[in-house]
């Protein structure tokens, strides 16, 4: 069976969790921290979660986890037909990615941790968020789906960068990502609303005592 | 015919000149550098290049357009069969994007055009640009390829991202990435041999002064 190493609270974790059950795949959930210890180096070779466990061996890298599901073939299809239209889902998946999540994450320290951050990374992180979220406004379809009619792997990424990077924006800069975005807002509003999507915050929630304990632990050192 | 946009100068640009080249594909070249203007924007949503033009509309994101190369069929396949050594390529490109070319752009700019980064991303530059070679170096099988025995997109996202985290890593910090890696040094020395990627790097050292030029106009503003 395939097995899913990482941990409830990660939005990447999430992501592939989020695909496996929407797929209506049987996994195993191993919960592991994201670390530079060489064991896990092992299976992940810049200590990142997710990493799934297949038959062959381990798969790390969200979108390469992704795409594999999909080249597998079995499951529910998140990718639609044809090669034109999967290249619109995997460049909105990259923007999103590159140009929310990652500059997101820049300020998720001082956002969630009270660590702050150097006021050029602030800087930057305000602005790259506001570029990325004008790239969305751009290229995304909302009909009523990030890439079009259906749910797919575009919709995944948009759940789980947006919720992120809203909060970073909001307790950083006091901003409202979202705010004259109503169908950004609309689509997040709809995905909530999936069942598996429920399932999973609520396993996050469950699982973040535990995550704070481990991160104020390694705090202290 | 398919159009790729962009600037031979451009890492990104050259990698996917390489692949069409490669897979052997008719293609035109349309010289266009990177801006936020209105008429890029509708083309690229974030204003990044490359771009591709094909017969159904654009496709924007590197990653995204060399997905698209191999499932539109044509040409020379640059992914192996099999979806599990489809995936360790994918996570070897993935892993060289975000942990070797994204700290690299971070000195970008001090280590090419003099102009000064601040300490903080200066720091961050150099131990992500240290942390992602030891990925390369756990993940990477050089046989002699880096994910095998086939030359593919794996080395394509190698040679044009290794190339500039080594420039940038002796300019900033005089430090050599490739010292003590000789596999790494072998598979430069390999890929720079290929007849492909000697005509995009005499392409690109001919479209040098004008981008220099280009630099100079924006930054006098």
């Amino acid at each position: 069976m395939l097995k899913l190493y990482g941990f409830a609270v990660s939005n990447y974790f999430n992501m592939v969790k989020l695909a496996l059950l929407e797929k209506g795949l049987a996994f195993e959930e191993v919960t592991v921290y994201a670390t530079q210890g060489e064991d896990f180096l092992a299976i992940s070779p810049r200590g990142k979660v997710p990493v799934l466990e297949t038959e062959q061996g381990f798969i790390n890298e969200t979108s390469a986890i992704l795409d594999y599901l999909e080249e597998a073939g079995e499951g529910r299809p998140l990718l639609p037909e044809g090669a034109f239209a999967r290249a619109q889902v995997r460049s909105l998946m990259k923007e999103i990615e590159l140009y929310i999540e990652l500059p997101a994450r820049l300020g998720y320290a001082e956002a969630f941790f009270a660590a702050p951050i150097p006021a050029a990374l602030k800087t930057r992180c305000r602005e790259e968020l506001l570029a990325g979220m004008a790239t969305l406004r751009r290229h995304g379809r909302f009909a009523p789906y990030l890439a079009g009619e259906g749910f797919g792997l575009a919709d995944i990424y948009f759940l789980y960068s947006i919720e992120l990077a809203c909060g970073v924006a909001k307790k950083l800069f006091d901003l409202d990502l979202l705010a004259d975005f109503p169908a950004a807002l609309e689509l997040l509003t709809r995905l909530k609303q999936n069942p598996h999507v429920q399932r999973i915050a609520a396993e996050r929630d469950a699982a973040m005592p535990a995550f704070l304990a481990m991160i104020q632990a390694k705090a202290k050192g």
